[in-house]
């Protein structure tokens, strides 16, 4: 019985350490798949298209949107960001575990056009912790701290919306997690439709056959 | 910050290989504490009170029912069977995920009155091998047999209201799966309500500390 993967949106504040944990758990482990973002946005010194982003101009972005080629997207300072349906559906379809980062009105637009999304929520222990990792960086000046800071108080006004809220405080210990919540999501009976089918077919060919 | 443990509730087809994938799993990690179930039935050959069952006259039991001193009980065969509430309360709050191995109608009982029980349904991959390992056994009669496959049938009707079903096909594959499976939900959002006021408090503090 092959299984279809699941589709497993990641968010979490600013600083909260979620993308070094997301490339961890790829690495770390077979059966994932990283979904790459399209942008209109250009690409920064370092980047290349196809790997931190599909990098598209307007109107290659605004024609993917007429042709219903995003699972969501959205704008941002002028800018559109969005996932490509085509690459997500073909990886679930191959078994594979989509992940997926998006922010958390993406993410709970996605959960409501395809419910089975596992979304996942990563957080630092405290927000004493996660200002010391934002101004930590360095690359920050206080302002932008500020909007984060602020930011994310708004979004822990909705974090229990999520499926799992993940601590990272060892990233190791984090990245363990976050696989066990996958895998052991495999076996949730709504996505077990296929093993219930299965079961009930088999007792009544066995009742018939006896 | 210490947690409480998740009370964890098994059941299965006779013949799932239930108890031996609980055995396994309980010997193999730390942090879970088999419940032991008192019954008025009396001990088969190497069966010791206490490990197997805690023993009790009908009248002990039926006390134990007054001061309402099981989380579940029920009666079978003119015996009683039930979960002493004290040892998975103890367990429970010493941060130990208690797992309790039930029957399907008692199972639904308990999640009702706690709704932050797990529910775990064992099943093996098909109806063929579950008719191939209780004929197997060599133990039980044609009749007894019929009566068990019966009653599996009925179980199959209302396997999807557990949380998770797990197909027990390679005991050590499944004891993983078990484990990822509890492990991971205790990231849960539902259960993560200390850690999410934490933040939010946070967050109000901060703020006033600008």
């Amino acid at each position: 019985m092959s299984e279809k993967g699941i589709l497993v949106v990641v968010s979490g504040f600013a600083g909260s350490g979620k993308g070094t944990l997301m490339k961890t758990l790829v690495n770390q482990y077979k059966n994932y798949a990283l979904s790459i973002s399209a942008t209109t946005r250009n690409p920064r010194p370092g980047e290349v298209d196809g790997r931190e982003y599909f990098f598209k101009t307007t109107e290659e972005f605004e024609a993917m949107i007429a042709q219903e080629e995003f699972i969501e997207y959205a704008q941002y300072v002028n800018h559109y960001y969005g996932t490509p349906r085509e690459y997500v559906e073909s990886q679930l379809s191959a078994g594979k575990d989509v992940i997926l980062e998006i922010e958390m009105q993406g993410a709970l637009q996605v959960k409501e056009k395809f419910p089975e999304t596992l979304l996942l929520f990563v957080t630092p222990p405290s927000v004493e912790i996660l200002y010391k990792r934002l101004t930590g960086r360095g690359t920050e000046d206080k302002e932008t701290i500020a909007l984060r800071m602020a930011r994310a108080k708004e979004e822990a006004k909705i974090m229990e919306q999520y499926d799992y809220l993940i601590v990272n405080d060892k990233l190791e210990e984090c990245v363990i997690t976050m696989h066990a919540i996958i895998q052991g999501e495999h076996a949730r009976a709504f996505r077990k439709k296929e093993l219930i089918n299965t079961i009930r077919e088999g007792f009544v060919c066995f009742s018939e056959g006896e």
